[in-house]
């Protein structure tokens, strides 16, 4: 079994409203100098390690987890040691 | 100025929904053998060097990026060199 992490961002010169607000809110509690604030998403699942190849995890990236128009995603995969 | 990444989980025992119906979708799609997926939250966003305290961050992260009662979030920050 192998455990992936997904990160999806939104590419770089695509407007982020919800990053907006988020760093509005922040400052408005009084968290000063934040800027430039994105925000993504993150995923975690296990995988069958018959399942965990890199082209099958690009695939599920590009087919369903990330939107590959708007968006970048980057991933990591670690070994479950099942006990 | 340094570059911070939060990313926010649902606790251990909080049902996801999100992460299920993801899971569902991509067993419909022919991917099989994913299972636990989770989905969470990633965020990044600059923040001025004299800001960027441990307290400061976290109570930024208690008080706004997640909810502390069925959330966990972990942090990262590393040093932005101007150029």
């Amino acid at each position: 079994m192998v455990k992936v992490k997904v990160y999806v961002t939104l590419k770089e010169g695509v407007l982020d409203p919800q990053g907006k607000a988020v760093e509005q809110a922040l400052d408005a509690k009084g968290f000063n100098g934040v800027s430039d604030m994105r925000v993504g998403k993150y995923m975690e699942f296990n995988l069958d390690a018959n399942m965990a190849t890199e082209n099958q995890i690009e695939e599920m990236c590009e087919q369903l987890l990330a939107n590959p128009v708007i968006e970048d995603y980057r991933y990591e995969t670690e070994e479950v040691v099942s006990s």
